[in-house]
């Protein structure tokens, strides 16, 4: 996978590309992460990227011309069509769901704005989607953007080795995860629970099955589908509820 | 504000911590960032910072000691206590209106794991608030720390300088923003809509909440109050409808 990121501050983004699995995907060739300061695209003559909006108002706009001519440079090697990813409070919300359907792509270029607004040109005729990774205000794209590139990447083949897999990925099977304890089995007087160290294998799991569905139901009730409990998960249910009486 | 970070991976935090709004903000002073490695707090022999989990299973958990002594530490000369955040999927959703309640403290300590699962005593004995960014999985919580710091760090005093102020904060005025244009009017033949370039102040600012109210209505109508509408917002939504036919 080839990946793209326009934005007008390159420095932001090498200690997070420089390391961890991001860095061992690029080592594997599983991806290729190029940053590019669009600036440099700019045909104004001090290479400005933005200027007032029209009708008034305060803030300044990208005006469309660097980004679309850093667009047609990064596209013109390939066949297929890239996806382009504004990063914008508007856009959609991202998910796992979305993580997954933007791994199966071959080119991404993320276009990341900084303070300012968008030409609302560059999203009717470049941009073909349009993310927003929550509710609440960054100051500019690029964190949002390192976000989903670290979510998609690790779903590349061959990026996650066996020593990086996760415990369990949470959004992936539905229910929150179950605690998890290590040693030492006392710390400062805080015991792990007995029946982790019984050695019981049908205990431990019975138990892990229960705290993982105590867990979503308590902080997560939205992930269970409460019309079609199992008998079991209906004396949890009832459980729970006497414990917090 | 104080801020630490306890994380096995300090050097993702450079680029993201060194640029823009965080670059000024500690250089104004208005707030300090420490990115703290917690492999430094280990007692054992071999700097191990996690261990198997009790009960078996795939996967390595983080232990309680270098976390534990790591906030012991960090805490030492504050007479307040802080808020402890550990990044996790299982965590309370992260909006704006946290961002705004974190603002308000003198001193944010966040706990990143890194593929592990952390020991439950440190959710239950040190963390004060689990967050969440969104329903995605990341390799880490080293990037949802950068997104969490940004958003609150830009809230505080004497950080957003004029020059920064975006355009609109979205999710601050509770619609979507209205489309912006800036020069050319004509860029390789897309147009501006022409009250942009009417002069008639009356007329482009209804234009912008009409434009505006119609991009919340086809993307986020969540966010409106669909039963308290006003007489004009009535007749907007009767447009937008035929519009779509």
């Amino acid at each position: 996978m080839k990946i793209d990121i326009l934005t007008l501050f390159p420095e932001m983004f090498t200690g997070v590309f420089g390391e961890s699995i991001l860095k061992k995907a690029q080592e594997k060739n599983a991806v290729s992460l190029n940053v590019v300061n669009f600036r440099n695209y700019s045909t104004n003559k001090h290479q400005n990227v933005d200027d007032y909006p029209y009708g008034g108002g305060a803030g300044m706009v990208l005006t469309p011309q660097p980004i679309f001519d850093a667009v047609d440079e990064l596209v013109k090697d390939h066949t297929r069509k890239p996806r382009v990813i504004l990063m914008c409070p508007q856009g959609e919300k991202y998910t796992q769901q979305k993580a997954e359907e933007l791994a199966k792509e071959d080119h991404l270029i993320f276009v990341c704005g900084h303070y300012e607004g968008y030409d609302e040109r560059i999203r009717e005729f470049v941009v073909t989607d349009e993310i927003s990774i929550g509710d609440f205000v960054l100051t500019g794209g690029e964190l949002a953007s390192m976000v989903i590139v670290d979510s998609v990447v690790r779903l590349l083949p061959n990026v996650l080795g066996n020593e990086d897999s996760p415990i369990k990925d949470s959004h992936s099977s539905g229910r929150l995860e179950h605690p998890h304890y290590t040693r030492p089995a006392n710390f400062r007087g805080m015991e792990v629970p007995a029946v982790l160290l019984s050695g019981n294998h049908q205990k431990i799991e019975n138990w892990r099955e229960r705290e993982s569905f105590r867990r979503t139901f308590l902080r997560r009730p939205d992930l269970l589908d409460l019309n079609n409990l199992s008998d079991r998960e209906k004396v949890w249910i009832e459980e729970i509820k006497k414990e917090l009486e």
